[in-house]
Order: C-alpha cells, then sequence, then structure tokens
C-alpha cells in the first residue's frame, strides 16, 4: 500500500502519522534518539545533523510549548530555524495555505513542522510539496501528534524496556486526544500485547475497539495490573458541548489520584504529555509522586524531535 | 540635487525609495543579487558580508512574510538579526519614534529594517540615526516599497534581459499601492521606454501620468503587446471607502484571466507581489500557468534583500 | 543570614534584588561590566562566557525594551537564547508557574530570566529551581528591578567615579517603583552618603524613610547641589486609583525642567530608565541636553546585564 511518509527505499521522509508506518521506522526514531540521550549532555551539545538546513515551524495553532521543543530540537542540530505563528484566520483556507508554503520553499525551506487545528493539514502539506522538502506533523486537530505518541514510546521503553509484556492504560479524554489516536497506532506496532483506554461513554469515539483496544469506563477496573498509564489532557478548550457534567465529577471518578493508582502495578509509571490541570484529570500527589515520569518525557521529547527532524532531513537529502 | 540615500561619494548609505536613485546604483543592487544567485545554492550557502552586523528589523505594521524575508536575508549574510513588532499605538508619534530609535543605537545597532503605516517613516528616521548607521525602508504607507520594486526588476531581466525594449504594464489598485509607485521609477531609470498602468479611475492616483506612464482603464487595450505584467495586490484593508463596487466586478474588469492574458505578447511574464488574491486580481488559471513568475520572484527577493543590506552596511561602515 | 542569591562561598548564584547583596558582589558586576565596556566594541565582538548556556527569557509581562536587551546581552556571549512571552492568565498560578518551570528545566534550561506582575515571582522560581540553575529578576511587580538598578550605579560610577561623596536625588513616582527600591538598596550598600527622594505625599510608599534617605516634596529643595538626578517613570499603567490630579499638574511640580534642574550641581547628571514620557516626567530641553546621560544608560545595560548572566552562569557551573 502506498504510504506517503515513505519513499520508494521504504525510507522516512515525512513523519504524519504513527499509523501505517513499520516497525522498523518506529525503532529507528527511538534508536536515534537514545543516541543523543546517551552521547553526554543531549541539551548542551551541537549536534550537525541540520547544517545549513533552513527549517520552517508553521504553527497556524498556537502551542508555545511543542513549538519551543521544536526550535531547541533544531537549533541542538545546528539548523536554521524560523517560527511562523499564522493566524488561522477565515481565508486561510486550503489554497492559501499551499500558496504560504509554495512561498516559503522559494525562500528556500527545507522541512517544515506543522501545526494545524484541521485534521489532515500536514498530509495536504506534504502532498504538495516539491520534491526534497520534509514534512513533520506536530498536531493536526484530532488526528495525529505523532512526535508527543514517540516520545512516550521512548519513555516506555526507557523505564520498561521491552513492549511485548506489557499493559498499558489510557486515560481521559480519548475523543478529542490527536495523542491517543497516535499512541495506540505506535503501541500496537511495537508489539504491546494489550492496550486499555478508560473514559467516560461521552469522551470515546465510537469504534474505538476495532483498532484493538480494550475499552474500561471504570478506572478500578482498567487500571488493573497495568504497567503503564498514559494520562490525557482534559482539552477544554476543545468541548463545545456538554461532554462532562463538570470538572470535578470528572475528577471524581477519572482523576489518577494515589488510591487509585494503587491498583496498578507496583512499579508502574505515570506519563501526562502536559500541562497538567492537576485535580482534574491528575492529583498533584501522583504527578510529583514516585512513579511520575512527566519531566523525563519532557527531556526525552526534544531527542525524539532531533531523531525525527534527523532522519527525515537525512532522507529527502539523499533524494534530492 | 542632495539625496539623503547616498553619501559624498554617491554609494548607497540607505535605500528609502527607488525615486531619484541613479542607474548605476539600481544596477550595483541588481549585479550584487545575481552574484548570490548564482554562486552556487543561494539558500544554503552562509556568505559574510554582515558578520558582526547589528540588523533590527522595526515592523511598526505587521508583515510576516517580508519579516520573514529580511530576517532569512540578513541570516543567510550572517548578520546578528533582532526583530521587533512595534504596536503603532497612538502615542508612537513622531519624538516617541526617535527615542525608539536611538534607544537602540544604544544598544548596538548598526541597520534599520523599517516597515511603518506611515508614508515618509523611513526617511524621518534616515534622517536622525548616528553616521554609520543604516536605513532599509520596508515599506512605508502608500509611498514607497523599494527592495519589492528591486526584486521586481531582478525579475524582469533574469526573464527579459534588455529593459530598453520592453513594454511593461501595471495593473490593479495603484492608488494604494507603494508598489507601484516604486516600480515606476525604477522601471524609468533602467530604461524602459513604455509604462503602462491599466486601473479603473477610483484606484488611481491623480496626476500619475506625469510619472511619465500611459494609463488605460480598459485591460484589452492596456494589455495589447506588453512584455510584463506587474500585477497589483488589491489592498482591501486600505480602502477605507467605497473605491469598488465588489471583487467580483473588479475581477471582471480587471482581474487577470487566460484570455486578457493571451492579449499580451506569447512571452509575456505575470508577477505579483504576494499575497495574492485568487479570483480577484488573478486567476488561478494564470497564477499557476506557464507565463507566471510568481515563485521565482520570491526566491530573487531574498537575493536582493541580500544584496541591499550588503551595499549599505559595507558602504556605512566604510565612511564611519 | 541565609542569603538565597548565595551559595555557601558567598558567590552570587542568582540576582534577585540588591537588597542584601554584599558590596563586593555589586562591585563585582560593575568591574566585570566594565571589562566589556572597555575591551573593544562592546556591541560588535563575541565572547564566549554563555557558549553552551541555553537561556529562557520568561516574559509573564510584556517588555520589548527589557527583553530585548537581555536577548542581546545573552547573544552577545555566544548563549542559546529563547524568549517565551506567557500570558498572565488567571490560571499562571503559583503551581502552574513552578509546573512551566519545570518544564523548561526538563528541555535543558541553564539560566531564567524572569519578568512577572507579581512581587516575588523571582523568588518563588529561585526557590525551586534545580541546583545549578540560574535565576535572574527582569523585574517583579513593585518589587525589585536590579539589572536597571545596576546600570545605573554603573552610570553613576562611570561619571561620577566614588560613591561616597555623592548626594543622589531619585525624582517620581516612588510609590509603583521597582527601580528606585533597587536603587536605594544599591547606593547604600555602595556608600552613597546622602540619598534623597522627591514626590508627592501619594506616591510614596509609607516607611520609607527606614531606608535612610531623606524625604523631599518639593523639587527647589530636593535637588539643591545634588550631584545625580535619577527620574522615575510615571507608571501611568500601573495608577489603578487617583494619585494624581493631572499628569499637566505633575509636571508642573515634578518634571524635569531647565530651570529646576539649574538648582542642582552645574555638573549633576540626569538618568531615565526610559521610555521617557516627554513633557509629563521630563522636559525636551532636559531629556536632550548636555548633562542628560540617558543613552549611555541603554548601552551600559547591555553590559551590566551580559555581567549578571556571565557571574551567576559561571558560578552555577562550578557548583553543579
Amino acid at each position: 500500500m502506498y504510504n506517503p511518509q515513505l519513499n520508494a527505499q521504504g525510507e522516512l521522509i515525512h513523519l504524519l502519522t504513527t499509523e501505517g508506518l513499520p516497525k522498523r521506522i518506529l525503532t529507528q526514531i527511538l534508536d536515534q534518539a537514545a543516541e543523543y540521550v546517551e552521547n553526554g549532555e543531549l541539551l548542551n551539545n551541537k549536534w550537525q545533523d541540520l547544517a545549513g538546513t533552513s527549517v520552517f515551524n508553521l504553527f497556524f495553532e498556537n502551542s508555545t510549548r511543542t513549538r519551543t521543543t521544536f526550535e531547541l530540537a533544531a537549533k541542538r542540530l545546528s539548523g536554521d530555524v524560523s517560527s511562523l505563528n499564522i493566524q488561522a484566520s477565515s481565508t486561510a483556507k486550503g489554497e492559501t495555505l499551499l500558496d504560504t508554503i509554495h512561498n516559503l520553499e522559494a525562500m528556500g525551506a527545507n522541512l517544515f513542522v506543522v501545526r494545524h487545528s484541521e485534521s489532515g493539514a500536514a498530509h495536504l502539506i506534504a502532498k504538495h510539496v516539491k520534491k526534497g522538502i520534509a514534512v513533520v506533523n506536530a498536531g493536526d486537530g484530532r488526528h495525529a501528534h505523532p512526535t508527543q505518541a514517540m516520545l512516550d514510546m521512548f519513555t516506555i521503553r526507557h523505564f520498561k524496556g521491552d513492549f511485548t509484556k506489557l499493559r498499558v492504560a489510557i486515560v481521559g479524554d480519548v475523543l478529542h486526544s490527536r495523542v491517543a489516536r497516535s499512541q495506540i497506532h505506535a503501541l500496537s506496532t511495537l508489539g504491546c500485547p494489550e492496550i486499555r483506554v478508560i473514559a467516560p461513554k461521552t469522551l470515546l469515539p465510537t469504534g474505538i475497539e476495532q483498532l484493538g483496544v480494550h475499552v474500561y469506563h471504570d478506572m478500578a477496573e482498567g487500571l488493573k495490573d497495568v504497567d503503564v498509564i498514559a494520562m490525557l489532557r482534559l482539552q477544554n478548550e476543545r468541548m463545545a458541548g456538554a461532554f462532562l457534567p463538570s470538572t470535578q465529577e470528572f475528577f471524581k471518578y477519572y482523576g489518577l489520584t494515589p488510591e487509585k493508582l494503587a491498583l496498578a502495578k507496583p512499579d508502574a509509571i505515570v506519563m501526562h504529555p502536559g500541562p497538567m490541570n492537576r485535580g482534574v484529570e491528575i492529583d498533584s500527589a501522583v504527578a510529583d509522586g514516585p512513579q511520575a515520569v512527566i519531566l523525563p518525557q519532557v527531556t526525552f521529547g526534544i531527542a525524539v524531535r532531533m531523531a525525527v527532524l534527523a532522519i527525515v532531513a537525512r532522507n529527502q537529502k539523499a533524494n534530492k
């Protein structure tokens, strides 16, 4: 099957989604990130992978945090970085979006990092860029957030080693979460035998079972004996309708407290993509507790984004 | 006659307008830009022309596109670039503007790139900066946009060679266009024998004929046998009154369609300063057609801005 | 007494306030800044003091001017700089602020420059950062603005030499001014024998005399025979209530005019932290006159900020 993320040799030239990527590509990203983490001071060394490469961060949707991590990742690899916050005005429709892209290509862009509120934006751009130019999806609508999912995979592998013996629970607002989708695809491909999602019915997309996950509506059942708990952020800003009675109610049933955490394996790790809503989806005692790996996730996030940028830039260069 | 853009030796020390600049200066800019274009990979090489030079982009009027091209141009020449978006608040009057400038001088600025909604802002700044500091106008009110005009000249010379045998038509909202004014002055100086402007009466400034242009209100007549068509952007945001019945009406009479384009010479080129209003001043079939040189304009724009920055910085340095 | 700004060896590891800093530390900052000023072209040389150091400018309160000077200072020392404008939303409370800080630490931050509208924000952050990470206060609420005070000290020493024989008058809105507080502490420590504050009663904090200053409500008396006049900015944006009848009234009584300036010593210098409200707290004839040292202050401000960044980074590195 044709995969727009791979070239004829099966190498990664865009990262748009974890869906449909073969295991060897996911492993390549994790291995390359591990090299950055292991080789001395990850964050204070300068690599040359992106020397002479012009990286454009196109943020059609604001995200200081994700934009900053991509900027740091690109600079750490000696790339030339320009960040543009582009207002998603009513006129910024498909055609105009492509005009913007073609203009930036004409200015010498080699790599686009794209954040957009509409699902499919990064795919659209990847379809229309010139040969030799890479696109990395930094989150598109409810669709995908592949670098977030890959940093979660890195974190799991770092703390748990092998995916093939793990029970992983993804907890919270699955319906609005591009992170959850990308996690499920990556976990499946990497061989995780049991993926659970725990959420109220109103925050689950229909047909989620078809992705091979086990659905739970009760935390006590869902967390039992899991090795990894991946909390999701409650996307208040995306909830137009009345999906929830209240955030207090949500916390009561789905917030991760020490009591609920005690149901998981004693050495279970707790992940969260940030920024956290303390007291809504996670209790501070858990967020700051010994099982939380939330801050290591941030550090690994830089390494994983470095790996993704370096790999797609290298493969595009070789094929130009 | 005294020209604030030239020093006593007749060298360019500020670029404020194409008006009154001698042909040798315009040609120097084009020739230097050509060197950047021709010497290998324009956009992925690092020149040293601005090493140790502190460039401040002062954007009192927002323009992501122009700001980005100046940033790229300065970085490509190894300059240190700071970009400031300064809100044109009601207090940002003459005196305060100069306080801002003097403060930035005291911080070590060597070169100001200025975009301002008021005509004459760049001239005012150039008049008051310390000896040795250069000012480049990146668009002031309805007055001038010299680097845009010079990249258009570069594009024309690149595709057509000699200016002395060309018929050039400038089409659209001439009244609100600083680009049109700057183009007309540059074309005249470079020896273009026939410059036409095509626009409805409501979008033409009075006395435009005094610039030596031929005025047309009808596209069929105006486009006949021209070598170059320079479309203007319909500046919706600048049209306070009712200059136009509607944009549909405008497109019908003045939008560049394949049918109207067929009236020009078969090898005529079509330019547009961007961003395009597709279906308003230009039809997509033309914008994406074989005669459009709109994306090369963007690439040449980086080279021309590099040339301007390098030239004024060099001449200011020599005279300090 | 424990001082969170010093390590066990008594070296500066954070700069939060000039209050309680020993004279040798203030002198170290001034001496190091003097080295940058004296060694060739301050603003166009590249030092290596911050090579490999990741500096984050966290501006929870907008200040283009201060942010730009810190960016320039860090770049001049070869630091890697990221600037974040963080909206002080209602949710950006204590806990969330620290989550932000811990996230940036996990991204590899070595040094935070913090501007915040709440007094004590920089202290709070310094208390919670990991060992080895420095915090520099770029202004917190009404509390302190130590780098501004230190550049004023540098300016005084540059023009007047010895602090121990000077009469210094601080004039204007002392109540809302973090600058005034920081100046008073620094001047006292550096041995200035007579510090005066001149302000209407409504713009003076209660108990100001306890800082060892002499209070005047009349300019004629207060300015008599002073060596240094430190004007304060009228913080219009901070005056919620009716502290002033009008700015015209303020100018009449407290605005620095040539007539009032004539009461000071003939060689008195006039300082202002900028941006100036001309015609409110200072007359243009004074602002642009021969006794004003307002633009040298800006240049020295870069050098002083360079010195502070270099010193805290060096001391943190040694103690890691």
